[in-house]
C-alpha cells in the first residue's frame, strides 16, 4: 500500500505499540482507594466485596399480625378454631419487627379474631409463614458485586445492607494538560475585552478536560505554555510529579515553532511521532517517567478524535475497566466520499430516520471544524485500504448520539434560513425529547432529497422566472405524481449585503458590474442564486460581469460573513444575517420561504409537533420577528397541497 | 377489572394525576443559574447558546507557507515561474498565523522554492486557498447549542471557542430524603459493634440519594426520624425549606407505627395514597407548600421501583430533559412467571444470551430481596389485565444493563458452588468485559437447562447410586447424542453442618432421625439431595422419620443461614459455607463437581476466557483453596467428552 504519510504508523501498529508498552508501565499497576460507600457511586471496585453481616439479620416479621409457635397451631380450623394467650403463646407484632426468641411464624392480623386476652386461630400455619428469615436477601459472607464493577446505586444500598460502610475503588487517573502556544490567551482574558489577531482563545483544554473526566478520569490544566522548548519541558516535569498521565496539545507537528517532539525525545521514549489517521495526523504517543504522553494536534477535531482513539483506552485500562462502545447502526449515504489511500479517515455524518431507513450525510471534514462534530450524530470510519463510498451505498456509522434521539428527529434538508435555528431551538425547549437537524444545500438541494426519501422536510424559497410565482411551479415539475404540501414559513427580505457605511457606495445590482467591486455568490440550486440570475437578466447584466461570481458559500451568515471580513464587498443574503454581523442591508427583493412536506409524513408525531409550533408558538412567532425582515403572515398556512 | 388493592390507585392514574398537578405547581417553573463553561459538563442548557464571535475571528493560515495575493499570481505557470518578492509580495506565516492585510492567500512551503529575497512560484493560486477565513469553524451569532441539551466536552470546546464563557444552565432540583423508622440505626453506628435485634443498618437513603443523583438531582439525606408524628411533621418542614422535592422514607403503609400519610394530611394535600402495583404499593404521593412529596416504602426493592417510576421523571420534568428509556429487548421466558389480575408487576429478570437467543430467568418476587435487583439485567412488566406468561413466552425486558454487557455474560445454571463467585469475581477481574451469571436450580435443573439451550454451561455433582460414578452417567442419559464435555471444576467435602460447638451432638446421618433433630434439606434434583437420599438409603433410615426433610432451601449458604439462625439443626452442605458462618461441620463425603459445557460453545471467546482462569490462574486455585475444604487436583481436566 502506498506510504501516504511520511514515516506515520498506520492507526492499529500505533494502538498495538502503546498498549505494549504500557502493559510493561509500572502505572498499569492499578491505585486503589477507600472511600466511604455512600460516597462511591459510579466507582469502579478495586476487589470484590463480601457480605459482612447477613440481611435481615434477624429473623423478622413479614407482616403487621401476631407472633406464634408453629407447633401450637397445628390442630386449628375452621370448624374448631384454637385460642392462643396473648403475650404468652402470641405476640402482636408490627412489620419488621423481630420474632421473640422460641416464636416462628406470623399470623396475620386479619387472620385472627382478637377476644380478651385470647388471639382466635382458624387454621394451622407453616414453620416461618410470614417470616423474613435471617439471610433472606444477603448471607454474610456472599459476593455482593464483583473487582472491576462500576457502583451504581443499588450497590450502595446492597453493600450498606449487609454492614459494608467502605469501600476499595480504583483511584482515577490523573490527566495533566498542557496547552502551548503562543498566539492563544485564556478564556478569562476576553472577559474585559474583544480579543485580537493573531490571539486565538484557548479553548481545547477544556475540551479535553471535559472527555478525560467523561472517561472517569481527574485532570489537572496548567496554564497557556509558550512556544518555548525550555519552558514546554520544565511544564512537563512539573506535571509529571502530580499526574498519571501527561497530554501537550499543539505542537505535534513539524512546524518552525513545533517543540513536543523534541521535548519528548529529551526528557523520554517516542513511540509513535505521526499517525496515519485524518483528521490526527501530527499526534505524538510516548512515555515519560514511565507514563504515557501523549503530544495531541492543535486542530479541535484532530484533537477530540485522538484523544478519543488513543487517550480513552489508556484511561479505562488504568481503571481496569472498558470502554462502552458506540452504538453502530447501517445507513446509507445519501453523497459519495472519497478518501485517499493509506490513511484511516473519519468522516462526520449527521443521521437521521426517513421512511423506516438511516440515512447518513457527511458534514464539514476540515480538522478545524469543531461545529461539524458539535452538530454529527456520529461518524463513519473509512479505512486505509478504502478510496470510499458511492452515494447510496450501505455504510456502518458509530453513534455518538443515542438512537432514539435520532429518531426523533426532523431531517430538514434544503435552503439555510436563520428563523430554522430558532425553530431548532423551540421545537428542543418545548419537547425536549425531539431534535430538528438541517442541512443546507440550497432550495433544490432540498427538493432532490425529498424525492431521494431523505428528509422529512425541505426549506425553498424558488422564484419562478415565468409565472413569477414561488416554490408551486418547481413542485409540480419535481413531484407530477403530487403528495407535497407547502407550508409557509417566513417571507423575508432579500438585499445586498454591505459595510457598515457602505463604503463603496453599492445601490443595486447594476453595481455589480463595477470593476472594483467583487462580489460573493451563493451555490447553484439555492434559490438566492436564482435571484440573483433574474435580477442580473433583468438589470441586463451578464455572469462574466461579476467579479466573485464564481466564488459560491452555502449559507447567508456565510455571505455575511465574507462581506464582513472583505472577501469580498458585497453579497445577496436575507436582512437578519446583515443585522447579526452589523451589515449594511440595501433590500431587493421580498420573498416566500416555505416548508416543503411529503403528506405522508404530515400526520407523524415528529411533524404535528413541528406544525404546532410553527402555527401556534408565540415565542417563535416573536422571535423571529425580532431577527427582523420577517414578515410572519402566512406562518404555518398551507399555501399548497 | 378486579380491584386487587382498596382504595388503590392504579400506576397509569397515578402518574397522570402527579404530572397534572405537577403541571399547576410553581416549581415547575424552572430554575437557572448561570455557570462558568468550563464547569458546565453534563448540565442542562437552559438558553440557546449563540456564538459571541466568530472562529477563526480573522484570516489565518491553513499551512506553513508564504502569504500572496492572489492576482500577482495569475501568470505563474511551470514553464514561466514568477518571482515574489519576500516581507513585500510574499510574507513566511505557519500554520494559524494572522494573513497580513491585503494577502488573500497561502501558498505551502513544499510548492515554492527559495532563492535569496525572492521565492519562485510555479502555478497561479486561487482565492483564500489554504486561508482558515474567517467564520470558517463559527460565524458570530450562529446557534451553537440549544436549551435543554446536556453540555458535553465538545460542546464546552465549541462554546469557548466562540467566545462564550458563561452559561445559563437548570439549578438542580434538591431533594430532601428522610429515613424513618424507630428501628433504623445510622451505618456509623456499626463501625465500631455489630447491630443486634431490632436494629436495621439505614441503607434506603444512601440508595435514594444515588438514584437522585443519576438523574441530575442533587440531595440532602436527613438524619434517621423515628416513628413520632410530630418529629416527623417538623423534619418535612425543615425538609420543605432547602428543597424542592420531598422524600419521606418508610412509613408509608397503614400500620399502627406509619406516620407519613398522617403527616402529609396535616400539612398538604394527597394525591395517591396507594397504587396498585407490586412491588411498591405503600407508595403515597402528594404536594406540600406546591412542592411534589412522596412517602417511599421501606422495603428496598419497593423504594427503587417506585422512586424510578415516580420520582425520576418528576426531576427530568424539573430539568427540562427527558429520561433515557432504558432498551427493551424480546426474549424467551426460561419459567413460567403467574401474576395477579389488577396489578402492575414488576418481575427481575437475569438474561442471557444462548445460541442467539435472548433467555430471561425470573429472579426473587420478594420487596425486600434488594440483591435480586443487584444481580437483575432487567425487568419484566405485567400489566394488570395479565394473569403472567407460560415458560417459552416471548416477553419483553427492559434492561438496566448494557446489552453488549449481556452478550458478553457467560450463563451458568446448575448446582451452586461458593468457588463458582470466585470465578464470577477472578473472570471480571481479568477481562473487565465478561460476566459469569449463575442461577441455582440444582444439579439436575442445570442439565435440563443445558438441554433446552438456556445455559453455556451447568455446575453438576450428580452421584450415580448404581454405580458409584459421579455427573457422567446422567450426561449419558440426558445427552444421548452426545456433545457435552465434563471438565473438572473441584472436588469439595459435604458435610453436616451444627451449630459451633455441636450442642446436640450430631455425629453422622444416623442422627437425622432422632426426635431433638430437626433438619434443613436441599430441592429435589439437587445433587446434595441425591447424596443425603443415598446415604439415609444405605442407613436404613426412611425420609419420614427425618423431621424437616420436607422444608428445601435452594443454597447451601441457605443450609448454614438456616442452621446458624436455629431454623434447623443440622443441614448437609460443603464446607465453605460451615467456615464461613462459623459453623461445625462434619464431613460425611467428598464429591466431584464439573461443569457440563456443550461442545458447541467449547471454542466460544467466552468458555476459552473462562476455561482460561479455570486452567491456569493461579489467583483463582489459590482462592478456592483458602475457602477450606476443596481438592484442586483435576481443576480443567476434561473428564468425558
Amino acid at each position: 500500500m502506498k506510504q501516504v504519510f511520511l514515516n506515520a504508523h498506520s492507526l492499529q501498529e500505533s494502538l498495538r505499540i502503546l498498549f505494549e508498552r504500557l502493559h510493561l508501565s509500572s502505572c498499569c499497576t492499578l491505585q486503589n482507594e477507600i472511600v466511604k460507600v455512600q460516597e462511591s457511586l459510579g466507582r469502579i471496585t478495586a476487589s470484590p466485596v463480601f457480605a459482612k453481616y447477613s440481611s435481615p439479620f434477624y429473623h423478622s416479621a413479614a407482616m403487621d399480625g401476631y407472633a406464634v409457635k408453629f407447633v401450637d397451631t397445628i390442630t386449628a380450623s375452621e370448624k374448631s378454631p384454637l385460642h392462643l394467650r396473648l403475650n404468652h403463646d402470641a405476640v402482636y407484632v408490627d412489620t419488621g419487627d423481630p420474632l421473640p426468641a422460641g416464636f416462628n411464624a406470623v399470623i396475620m392480623i386479619e387472620d385472627v379474631n382478637l377476644s380478651g386476652n385470647y388471639i382466635e386461630i382458624y387454621n394451622s400455619v407453616t414453620p416461618y409463614q410470614h417470616v423474613r428469615t435471617i439471610g433472606e436477601d444477603i448471607v454474610a459472607t456472599e459476593l455482593i458485586i464483583p473487582e472491576n464493577h462500576k457502583i451504581r446505586a443499588i450497590d450502595i444500598g446492597a453493600m450498606l445492607a449487609s454492614g459494608i460502610l467502605d469501600v476499595t475503588v480504583r483511584k482515577k487517573p490523573i490527566v495533566a494538560i498542557i496547552p502551548t502556544g503562543s498566539e492563544l490567551i485564556e478564556p478569562e482574558e476576553i472577559r474585559q475585552r474583544q480579543p485580537k489577531p493573531p490571539e486565538i482563545i484557548e479553548y481545547n483544554s477544556a475540551m479535553l478536560a471535559g472527555l478525560a473526566e467523561e472517561s472517569g478520569a481527574e485532570t489537572i490544566r496548567f496554564g497557556i505554555t509558550k512556544d518555548s522548548p525550555e519552558i514546554i519541558k520544565k511544564t512537563i516535569k512539573d506535571a509529571l510529579k502530580i499526574s498519571d498521565i501527561v497530554i501537550v496539545n499543539g505542537g505535534s507537528g513539524r512546524g518552525s515553532e513545533d517543540f513536543t517532539l523534541s521535548a519528548l525525545k529529551e526528557l523520554g521514549e517516542v513511540l509513535v511521532s505521526s499517525i496515519s489517521i485524518k483528521p490526527g495526523k501530527p499526534m505524538i504517543i510516548g512515555f515519560v517517567n514511565d507514563k504515557p504522553f501523549f503530544g495531541i494536534p492543535g486542530y479541535p477535531v484532530s484533537a477530540f478524535l485522538t484523544f478519543e482513539l488513543f487517550v480513552k483506552p489508556v484511561i479505562a485500562r488504568l481503571l481496569g475497566t472498558t470502554i462502552k462502545e458506540n452504538e453502530v447502526i447501517e445507513a446509507i449515504l445519501s453523497r459519495q466520499i472519497s478518501s485517499q489511500l493509506g490513511v484511516d479517515e473519519y468522516i462526520r455524518v449527521k443521521v437521521g430516520v426517513v421512511d423506516g431507513k438511516y440515512i447518513a450525510t457527511p458534514a464539514g471534514r476540515g480538522a478545524g471544524l469543531l461545529m461539524s462534530v458539535v452538530r454529527a450524530d456520529g461518524f463513519i470510519s473509512i479505512p486505509s485500504s478504502s478510496e470510499g463510498y458511492t452515494s447510496g451505498s450501505k455504510v456502518k456509522v458509530q453513534l455518538f448520539r443515542d438512537i432514539d434521539e435520532i429518531k426523533n428527529t426532523i431531517v430538514c434538508i434544503g435552503s439555510h434560513d436563520n428563523s430554522l435555528d430558532i425553530l431548532a431551538n423551540i421545537l428542543k425547549k418545548n419537547y425536549p425529547e425531539l431534535s430538528l437537524s438541517s442541512a443546507h444545500v440550497g432550495s433544490m438541494g432540498g427538493l432532490m432529497a425529498l424525492k431521494k426519501s431523505e428528509a422529512h422536510i425541505a426549506g425553498t424559497h424558488l422564484l419562478d422566472d415565468k409565472t413569477g410565482e414561488y416554490n408551486v411551479p418547481f413542485v409540480k415539475r419535481l413531484f407530477p405524481e403530487g403528495g407535497i404540501a407547502l407550508i409557509n414559513l417566513v417571507y423575508r427580505q432579500q438585499g445586498l449585503l454591505v459595510k457598515k457605511g457602505n463604503p463603496k457606495k453599492i445601490l443595486g445590482f447594476k453595481d455589480l458590474s463595477r470593476d472594483d467591486v467583487i462580489f460573493i455568490n451563493r451555490q447553484s440550486g439555492s434559490g438566492t442564486r436564482l435571484l440573483l440570475d433574474k435580477h442580473l437578466r433583468d438589470s441586463g447584466i451578464s455572469s462574466q460581469e461579476v467579479k466573485g461570481y464564481e466564488k459560491e458559500e452555502y449559507t447567508h451568515m456565510a455571505v455575511a460573513s465574507a462581506v464582513l471580513s472583505g472577501i469580498a464587498d458585497t453579497g445577496l443574503a436575507i436582512y437578519s444575517s446583515a443585522k447579526a454581523l452589523g451589515l449594511d442591508f440595501i433590500p431587493v427583493a421580498s420573498e416566500r420561504y416555505d416548508l416543503a412536506i411529503p403528506l405522508r409524513f404530515m400526520e407523524t408525531h415528529l411533524i404535528q409537533m413541528l406544525l404546532n409550533i410553527i402555527r401556534f408558538d408565540n415565542e417563535f412567532r416573536e422571535f423571529v420577528l425580532s431577527l427582523g425582515g420577517y414578515d410572519v403572515r402566512d406562518m404555518g398556512k398551507t399555501l399548497f397541497l
